[in-house]
């Protein structure tokens, strides 16, 4: 699959501003300062994976809030499937939706230009909110009974959501020869979504 | 005035945060990808404000959500002081709160001793939300009639608030001599902030 650059940096940099959303939100309720603290950094990365790829934009002589604009729809689409009803909710969301999505991006920018497709991947597989989401959701589900089966539930709600936003990404980016060679990327993103559930006992 | 570094590096480290959410919640209620994408730079060097005085604190050997957590009530009244009804009372109580505390927190460090003097001021002084704020509320109010008068009273109103932090913050910091020597500090901030006011065209 060979992307357009500029679409797909485009796409990339507002899907990376929707998780930094997300996360500042999950900054400003949490409910603990240390909760606070650690998704504060997480947020920090997932701010320049954003100001990284607008820089990439740039680089392509291009205007990146001209070149982002018309995937706002998809954008919000994202940001309001994946906002919960509650603090443990939105944690999940943004762990399950940005760990599909950035999975996604990653491969995908393999078909970029070999200069373009090693930084975009140096940029995108920045380790960023897993761990301290992780740890988050995993002390929540201790100290709250029934909560792992609603976190599962939920997880499980939003893959199709993600994979439907993935798809339509593919689809802007102009990508080409596609829809044939996409499934076995979308087979390993729900093996990795399942791998990610299991860290945090929950049924996939 | 000298104040203690460690209870200094907390409560500028946790208002640095308070900037930052308030920042983040500007990003994610602008009317505008411009509007969002200057912001979210602005939030990203308020962060990084944030984490590079979490450092300072590493560096004095204490775990800095320890070292917050005194702080926080005072963090939440400036929150809830800075709010406002709108996004554009968002912006100017971001602009009028950080515009002034930065320049406080950086003139008290002084006291400091040399080297964390010289670093502190390195990372207080960088230029951050000031240019967007102002732009976006340049825009805001050329477009919107009475909007200059409503965000003059606005901004008048937080003057007070800031200070009263301000000065509860020098309290907090064990800050020695301090009663007869901040006057004189304060002057220099009310001249600052009327001078931010006038640019926006508004009387202060």
């Amino acid at each position: 699959m060979v992307p357009e650059p500029v679409p797909f940096l485009g796409q990339a940099a507002y899907i990376q501003l929707v998780f930094f959303e997300g996360l500042a939100l999950a900054v400003q309720t949490a409910p603990t300062l240390r909760a606070k603290e650690g998704l504060s950094a997480a947020a920090g990365v997932a701010l320049r994976k954003h100001h990284a790829l607008i820089a990439e934009l740039r680089l392509q002589g291009v205007e990146p809030v001209d070149v982002m604009a018309p995937f706002a729809p998809a954008a919000e689409r994202l940001e309001s499937a994946s906002r919960g009803g509650d603090w443990e909710e939105l944690l999940l969301a943004i762990h399950v939706t940005s760990g599909m999505l950035d999975g996604y991006f990653s491969r995908l920018s393999n078909g970029l230009h070999a200069d373009l497709a090693r930084r975009v991947r140096a940029i995108l597989d920045e380790a960023g909110s897993a761990t301290v989401l992780e740890r988050e959701l995993s002390v929540a589900i201790a100290e709250q009974p029934g909560l792992a089966d609603r976190l599962a539930l939920w997880g499980r709600s939003l893959v199709g959501d993600t994979l439907l936003i993935a798809r339509s990404a593919l689809r802007a980016s102009d990508a080409r020869g596609l829809e044939e060679r996409v499934e076995p990327i979308f087979t390993e993103l729900i093996a990795d979504h399942t791998r990610r559930m299991d860290a945090l006992g929950l049924t996939a």
